[in-house]
């Protein structure tokens, strides 16, 4: 790596933010007891609430899949299936988790920017009430995708409502909702519950937390039995009181916003470091926190030698950037100017 | 509560050793690859391979729940039984999620001390052979167990030969694991493979970690498709390396071995303290960091204002008072005797 | 085998009734529209609909094991619970089907003679609202049990108030349910429905049938999605009418009657033919169509030679001796004086 | 309907061939064992290991959709995937079966014809090794494909070459399997474990049947815990001899290749006769039992009055017609010439 040992692999390389760790030693002190029935979780489920509005239902689980997954087990039995965009990371990244342990179907929708719309929703919308079928229940959505782009609120309220018209729920995965909230330059209720969102997988992890995601739900009905399948998911925490400090924290004086903004503004001028160089051609719209290029297959590895990174396409030669919390100019400077020797060497 | 917010309502309502407590912030330095392909992941893994053997394989995971199902998964097909203990926590405190996640039936023994033995066992080998029935594939144990009771190294040899006899697997428990290695006076290694079990989940949060357990195959070929049973059942930490690092300190100069002796201590001088006040009733071996009584049901939730804890049977007024790591011999008079002017005042 | 070839091993041993397969045959003309919606399965319904009343809802599947799974599946999350007797089918004779499908856990009672009581059902209410544990839905009840006996009406009414007073389901197995019906001179309805079950396993098979089983709701809600859960199940025949035929003639000018009430017959005779032949210990009552008896065990072989049956238990050496629609009066003297003769020369 | 109630709707909706139905009665008489230990079920075996080998292993369950679920489940984990064609009954005609039983993801490719190649499962083979993917594990054909096209024998040697050697199965899903075989005039054995495949499902409810299939494993390995799985998915039939009477009768005298032949026949006549009327489009190669063809919209439901048929494709007007066994020339004949005057009066 490069004089940092940061690379541009994931948010999730990086570290702990130093006021989440501040708060796992702060709520140290004696006894509580176990499985979330503590003041410190109440206290962060507290702030959530003021968030996301006095209905919501807040439950922490352990990661972005298992946030994914019971939520989306909420809404559905197994001979439901579930829409999303083929890029999904339901789809492509949890390993099957969601067919496992809600039985359903995946529908993956070719979406280029990685962003659903309704057409391409409706395209799904075969067999219904036919029962050689799975009935699509579930629309998905990633909020930032998983190509870096970003859904406006409208296009998420066109979404919801065409869902709910058609008896379904909509279903947000926001590993990276911090990015995304902060690209709108909007809260997190307008874009999730307020345009209509069901259920939200609220993460933190990728944005300066250790672990722990929130599992938020907009109806009171759907978390009825969420206690239960969260044990059942192996997801229920014993020291509760640690996954909840952090969400105080990270809610605490708006650290999300900020670590987010930072994350996204380096993503641009990433973005403006190397669009221009010979050799380097931007793929995919830079909204959030991600820069994906196409660049030539042979410099990757050098590139490599110095800044951690993945390649996204091997077939095109597409390699995806992650800006985090804690990059650096100087990260991404050093990381263009690399980039920008190596490529005029292979020249 | 009394002077001390301190109950001993169970050994994970403590919070988090101090030198777990550093070793998570001396890991949070820089990016390190996520989801285990760390150095700090490596370390952990290479001591807890130099404690159970070259052969052995590690995996890191959240909850006690996730190591035992995801340990039984490894070595079943939904068609298979597990047999266990009536009062193990597979079988009563993980709200399902062994049949949810592998499928197969629990078949549970009525087991006075929450011991098995090769008595007990042979007893569910029905239908062996037979497509109508499930067939026992696994022997689970719980060391120490849920009644604070311990196996020693030749009832668990006796259990494991006759297990593998039968073409079975020895799971064990390992949740209280420390506090059973110091009630022995032996090594983890010695009860566990060295004994013959095939797969253990190691257990640290209720001995002064803040989360994460581990699973241990003591044959590779259990371990084979592990990783991905792992992503799929919720359980693969992006920030691996905080797992880790709370392993490294708790094997580091034997904080594993120290917590445990005193919790054990603890519960030693709080069953001295207890056993002949009059109204008392002593239920179980005192082994381990448990002390179960039976005491008039008046004095509980007067006792429960000041000290928290279980009920352990509502029938029969029989309670729980466990230990931990942070328990003080002040904690445990000033229990002892309020229970003592308690009853002496409901006389 | 005796001069005929007929055993007591089970009633499913017997072949299909002539006017079951007539039926077989009267529907065997040109094309029908597939999966059930023909005019030979409207037919069967509507008979159904006639006995169990408007609101219940009526589906075939194929077999007893799936009528059972499926009905239990309608009601129940997989973080729920189904309480049975330990002699339960869907206990000990399914392979797990149970668990594989719905997910839930079954807590099975032992119940020396088969039948479930308040009281027994009572002591697995535990851990209500607890995430901890899994949480009663269903209660299963065997008519005829496993054993042979038979409960009665207000023995079926008093579990039913209790279940629902415990917001639970009440679900028969019927595998032998007109056995059940003849023994106690009632009707179907009076013992189902009417008396407070909700959901019914309805079997033919053990009755003259060839294949297929109903599955009666006797609330529409709890058949909502049973179309989707049926074909997900792999139980949805594709030229329905068979199945249907067979209904509609099982129900005709009450051959179901007919055949249980000679089944049963044939059992009361059987059973006063070999109670009193020394060596020969009843050992349940016997209330429908099957004999329950301790003989020694070196004279199990020897009559097995003529007559096949099953070993109930090994070690007590208890034998089952099932009688069905076809069994003779000669079978069942032939079978006890070959016993008799057996048992006095083995003196 | 026409002058029969015959329509061409789907070969099932035909009735069963008085052959199989005289089976039906021929072994009807006494008792025999239960659940396939019966000489009825070891004379349909015998037959299929004739035809499929010695090393074959031979098992009945009731439904298509059983036997392709069941068959799938016998090489996979719930971490695998399975590749097929988007048009693929296990995909679009289950409801989620293969899902809920197996766990496993299916990775459905666009095929136009129904036809997987080497190319299009290459192009799913992402991933491999990655514990964030599931991992491909097998290819899943149909023969004949669900859109009436074969492939050649050289065809599926070249999947099954590539898919062995990607440490992957080839399953087959024969649901209409004896009308390839007569297609291509080869055997079934040829077409199935000779060139490559590793289970099939062999059907014949298509093909003159009552109900049954058969799961055909060509490595005794695959089969081992195959009659545990069998009962667990609820296909293991009580009164077996019905199911193996049947195999029996249709192996017998080549039924099946008589049925097939006819079908196929009457398949191409129909193609005959229809495709050059003017507003007729026929869309998909006539290799089978099935014929698809465009035709205007508003002529679909006068057609329908007369002979029942499914659209396949409501956007594109595309329908379906399935000959079957007892479809007759004047059922071909009647059919077209009703086509042709609807479409004459419709223009």
């Amino acid at each position: 790596m490069g004089k940092s040992n940061r690379g541009f692999a994931s948010d999730n390389n990086a570290g702990v933010h130093p006021a989440v760790m501040n708060a796992l030693a702060s709520v140290n002190e004696g006894h509580v007891i176990a499985y979330g029935d503590d003041p410190f979780t109440a206290d962060a489920v507290g702030r959530m609430k003021e968030i996301f509005g006095g209905q919501s239902e807040i439950f922490f689980v352990f990661t972005g899949t298992a946030a994914n997954v019971l939520g989306l087990d909420a809404g559905t039995s197994s001979h439901h299936a579930v829409i999303c965009p083929d890029t999904a990371h339901i789809h492509v990244d949890e390993c099957g988790a969601p067919e496992k342990f809600t039985g359903c179907k995946l529908l993956a929708v070719p979406a280029p920017d990685g962003k659903l719309t309704v057409d391409l929703v409706k395209g799904q919308m075969r067999g219904i009430g036919f029962e050689h079928h799975v009935q699509p229940r579930v629309v998905s959505i990633t909020q930032s995708t998983e190509l870096g782009t970003v859904y406006t609120i409208d296009e998420i309220r066109e979404i919801a409502a065409y869902a709910h018209d058609q008896g379904m729920l909509l279903h947000m995965d926001g590993a990276r909702i911090s990015n995304a909230a902060v690209a709108l330059g909007t809260g997190f209720s307008e874009m999730t519950g307020g345009a209509g969102v069901d259920v939200l997988s609220f993460g933190g992890t990728k944005n300066g937390m250790m672990y722990g995601e929130a599992v938020v739900f907009f109806h009171p009905g759907l978390a009825r039995d969420f206690r239960y399948r969260r044990k059942q998911g192996m997801q229920l925490a014993s020291k509760m009181r640690y996954i909840a400090a952090q969400f105080s924290a990270y809610l605490e004086e708006d650290l999300w916003r900020k670590n987010a903004l930072h994350a996204n503004r380096m993503a641009r001028e990433l973005h403006g470091a190397v669009k221009d160089i010979p050799g380097v051609t931007i793929t995919r719209e830079v909204e959030s926190n991600a820069v994906f290029a196409i660049i030539p297959r042979e410099v990757i590895p050098l590139l490599q030698e110095h800044y951690f990174f993945y390649v996204w396409d091997e077939e095109t030669s597409e390699v995806r950037w992650m800006c985090s919390y804690d990059t650096t100019r100087e990260d991404v400077n050093g990381f263009a100017s690399l980039l920008g020797s190596l490529l005029e060497r292979s020249r």
